[in-house]
């Protein structure tokens, strides 16, 4: 069946690629309001033929399949800082209705990103979203939360995280939240300088806390896990407390390593090698996010605090082997004359 | 003037292309004895034009004259293992005739590169070569220089040294080599890992320590240096004192944080960040050195102490920040009842 076929005649299907590894064909539809870009996976067989001079696209059934069931979500996003503006963006340029709520006013930023945006939370629930997604710092998602008039939302809601840690915010919603409420903790492992150039490819972790039986509650939740799916996301379901393991030692101790590295002052020289480089990208993209993210991953993550103390154990061992190798060298010279060590003299 | 008029006929030009970011084009010469490949640099004009269904390749004439000024160097590497080896392989690939001497019996390697191995030092000064390359650790460079006959090298010889540190060798080679002997100290700031594909855009840190006024030796020395140019590898000049006081921070910076990693024992997880991918990089390309390497640039360098209780220090604060701050949101908790913590709780 030719894609073209079905198509309105308004919608020119121009092919995109994405640079990343794992990145699938896209194909961009240009409607009459805007453009909206369309993933199409690798693994649908795809045919590009000229034919009379124009081009058409032939893909096989799947695709369409995936079109028509897709479903436009109203998406509340609470605590529109740097991430949740990152996230919004796609979300809204997939389609999807996007809420916005912060205390700080970032309604200029919401109007260029196509999103609504409220500085009372009152109005916002009464927009009754589909989906309310909390988008804060770890350290002050649950002040946020326990000020949200959730009573004004419809009973049946999805709440969705994408904080760093997911014990924490899946304890909060399973304490705060009535029964009635869906709950989904995610963590985008990605931010806006990571995924600067597109998702495809970065993981995805998620875990189903709560979600009720009836079709349209699955539904729902397929529909958002499929905004990060069809950017090319690696999705990894895996509870919370598996993330939280997994992730203590890859987040906090990258992010350490980076502010240890940034308290060095380190300067980009003409002979930079290429580890020395990646030294100076770590501190970069670490620093550029918030302290509080850094702090956040430190208190609420049971793990890290032993992580901190193996890192500073393993620098005093680097340490210890190094000097003692030293006395080593220089206790042979002593005693036996050979291997001699000298740095200094010539001209 | 069409270079494929003045080549003899049984040349045949094959353009090939590297996948580095400076990479020169490149021209393989298939000869009738095996291929020497010559790169073309990229600010020479040229144009590819298919003429009656045959390629003919333009370029204007400035790499012919390249071509004609180029030196065939006998070259004698003193220490075979991992990094002379690697070094080897480009200098036999750009037709240079290589010799190499080891303690180690590496003569299959050596066989395999197109290079002849000696295991006695007095045979392979016998040979006379042009340029003979110190490519040992840092903490054998001396031993091996004092056993070696230089009496029964031309008295002209160009030394060259590629050790991590320069001010060390610079020293040596002025204390141990007669004053007739050029001394040229260079540090490629790269390896097998980092230069596995091709060494274009990495760079080459030299320091031109004591050449002779006449023509031959100027020219010698160039030609040596053309070697690394003719590659693509970003040539930097600078004493070996700039060199140890830059490099120090790079090389043994990037070597410690690998090697303290090295011992966390890092595992990639489905859920790997970019930063940490970076992370579990630089522990691999790290730990593929020696440990006599990290050890030399330890103790031959007189900033790298200063430099691993910076780093301590650093971490130091780090912590103390961390910690710092959990005391106050703690001391807020209790006296004034706001900013609570909850980590459990829940189902």
């Amino acid at each position: 069946m030719l894609l073209s076929r079905v198509l309105p005649s308004n919608i020119t299907l121009l092919p995109t690629f994405s640079n990343a590894r794992a990145a699938p064909l896209r194909y961009r539809h240009v409607l009459a309001g805007g453009a909206i870009t369309v993933p199409v996976r690798r693994r649908f067989a795809m045919t590009i033929q000229a034919r009379e001079g124009s081009p058409v696209i032939d893909i096989k059934p799947q695709p369409l399949k995936l079109l028509d069931r897709r479903t436009k979500l109203k998406i509340a996003v609470i605590g529109f800082g740097n991430f949740g503006q990152f996230l919004a963006r796609t979300f809204a340029a997939q389609g999807h209705e996007i809420l916005a709520y912060s205390r700080t006013d970032y309604s200029d930023t919401a109007r260029s990103l196509g999103v609504a945006f409220f500085d009372d939370q009152h109005d916002l629930c009464e927009q009754q979203p589909d989906v309310v997604l909390l988008s804060t710092s770890i350290l002050s998602a649950e002040a946020v939360l326990r000020s949200l008039p959730i009573q004004r939302l419809r009973r049946s809601t999805l709440f969705v995280d994408v904080l760093s840690v997911k014990e924490f915010p899946r304890n909060l919603f399973l304490q705060l939240l009535p029964p009635d409420f869906d709950i989904l903790c995610t963590h985008p492992m990605f931010g806006p300088e990571s995924g600067k150039h597109g998702w495809a490819g970065l993981p995805f972790a998620y875990d189903k806390v709560r979600i009720g039986d009836s079709d349209d509650r699955v539904e729902r939740c397929r529909a958002f896990l499929e905004i990060f799916d069809r950017e090319g996301c690696r999705m990894v379901e895996m509870s919370c407390a598996e993330h939280d393991e997994t992730a203590a030692e890859i987040q906090f101790l990258t992010h350490t390593i980076g502010r240890v590295l940034a308290k060095l002052d380190l300067k980009s020289t003409p002979i930079n090698t290429k580890g020395y480089e990646t030294l100076l990208n770590l501190v970069q993209n670490t620093c550029s996010d918030s302290y509080e993210l850094y702090n956040g991953l430190f208190i609420y993550n049971k793990n890290s605090t032993e992580l901190i103390e193996k890192l500073d154990g393993a620098l005093d061992t680097t340490k210890k082997e190094l000097f003692e190798r030293l006395h080593g060298i220089f206790r042979k010279q002593l005693f036996e004359g050979s291997a001699r060590i000298s740095v200094g003299g010539g001209n």
